[in-house]
């Protein structure tokens, strides 16, 4: 299996799931290699964390979710992809990221209101020339991001991303809007 | 290397080439797995090509690209990306498809106004369960993938993107919009 | 009053309205001057009517609804923005469009299948230099008109308008999108 | 002459112009009507202090604008349009602005830096239910107007408008994106 795994594969229950667009560039900002190491925080279904797992198949991935159904998700789907690189930690982040070992990359899909705090952990655990790759559906967590960019002096690119789904109504099609997101990426230079 | 490649990572010279994040999701919507064959039919820098074949280790892609100048680039690029798995046409396609293996998965980027023989053609060597992704700038290209799938009864799935690149203007930022873009999947369902 | 009355100003019931964004440019389009006689085919609630009667005080709108509980709520918002020089047809269009003063601008909402008929009575009774104006949510209907445009050999202008707004979601704002809709006008020329 | 003037009418010189579908939604927001009195603080070209003055025959319009060149372009603006009920100042808002009758309405297009002290001056002279329709198209205005709206207790409503227009490449036709732009709206409420 490669990445590019479509949403209906994925095990979901009531959990509410990255949508496959946007779990494709999200990948892709984050510049995975072999060996990456990965934090994914706020995994939600487990649907980035184990398309990172596949995508640095000598690395390893850590997944935080603190929501034991959204746990045991995460648990199903690394079986079903047959993931044997993936860490599934049910803690709420930061907590515990010390412990790590350092990240090559950082995806924060989910913050439950901390996330300057998790953004200054991952800062401090982030290898040189490491990417933080920032969901941000709500005006204040792109704002979060980008003055945390500036105070700390890194590179950004920020993205919006606003996909369309064609759909069949009757014997006609429409496109169907998704909500906008942005795709926050924060680059360690030295 | 993993894909996620950045766009400046590319030689480009000239040629048009696919934005990153138009990649990410064209190679999502592959489906591509480890021994995937796989043709680029337009295929320009190569990008969309040597991504392909980074996450098809065991496989094999087949790149058509008429334009000499293109051509020269697409194999810096191969050699710039350690990529062995890439065989690199000079040819318009559909020419000489019909000698190749059979495709898993068939990516058509430009088409030269010889769009509909490319996807009658590209079918006739999908593999069952195969999938052709056609990027469609243009309302024609839009409507003569949707018409081909009706005709020979393919499952459709068919995204626009439009991406937003957050830009400084002074002390400011603001959003530029690169223009929106058809993801066209064409699905062999037995 | 002037044109820009929010949507919950009008009396809706279940009928779909245009929203006010969507209507904005419609109206814009189809660039009134207050001696206008205009058609709105395929009405709803009426609010392109009535804004379009308030823009033009001097000449007349023909609103054609088939729907009854449509056509009542169209009187409703006649009564409630005091609107004197707009008619309502509880027809169908096209029919009965020959027996109409011509019009500079023709507003087309809904169709019901007809539109090609539609649109070429309309284009018989449009004045020189008139303009009729096409909200299209589906594909058919957007290669309809510019199949239409073509045959006839009139100048169109087609914008697509992608609308998000902000909602509030705890203590955040975020950006809800709704869905896109192209507008295209047809202009005869001589 | 109605609103809805497209943009070729107006004269221009280097002056950037607010767009026919932005202006269009930009007017609706102001919620015109004919005696309103009308603020257009950094005017620009004029095209929504022009299209203000056609929709308030009974009131008035006071266009702010700092550029000598571009108010020259508004005076021949208004002399092409023959509006009458259009006041031009050559000055940076907000000098001035409290000789000024109260306004039902403020458009702000441009703001030089000074934006949150115009916005607090703009609201010492709005009547109660008046609105100030801001035109963002930086992330920091967006920001600064919701702070402000926030801070002042006013009701929001804000949009992001994204356009495309159709344009004809050779025999085909795509879709050419232009950047998203925030409209929002601040009514005060008693």
């Amino acid at each position: 299996m490669a990445p590019g795994i479509p949403d209906e594969f994925f095990i979901r229950g009531q959990v509410p799931m990255t949508k496959e667009e946007v779990r494709a560039v999200t990948l892709a900002k984050g510049k995975l290699f072999p060996e990456a190491i990965v934090y994914d925080l706020g995994s939600g279904t487990g649907s980035i964390a184990i398309e990172a797992a596949l995508l640095a198949p000598r690395g390893r991935v850590y997944a935080y979710e603190r929501n034991p159904e959204a746990v045991s998700l995460i648990k199903q789907n690394r079986d079903r992809f047959e993931v044997t690189n993936l860490e599934i930690l049910c803690k709420e982040a930061p907590q515990g990221l010390e412990e790590l070992p350092k990240a090559h990359t950082v995806f924060i899909g989910g913050s439950g209101g901390r996330l300057r705090e998790i953004l200054a952990k991952s800062l401090a655990k982030l290898q040189p020339k490491g990417r933080i790759v920032l969901n941000a559906i709500t005006l204040e967590t792109l704002q979060t991001g980008l003055a945390f960019a500036r105070e700390e002096n890194l590179k950004v690119e920020a993205v919006t991303l606003s996909v369309s789904r064609l759909e069949e109504i009757g014997k006609s099609h429409w496109w169907k809007a998704l909500n906008p997101i942005n795709i926050i990426t924060l680059i360690k230079e030295e």
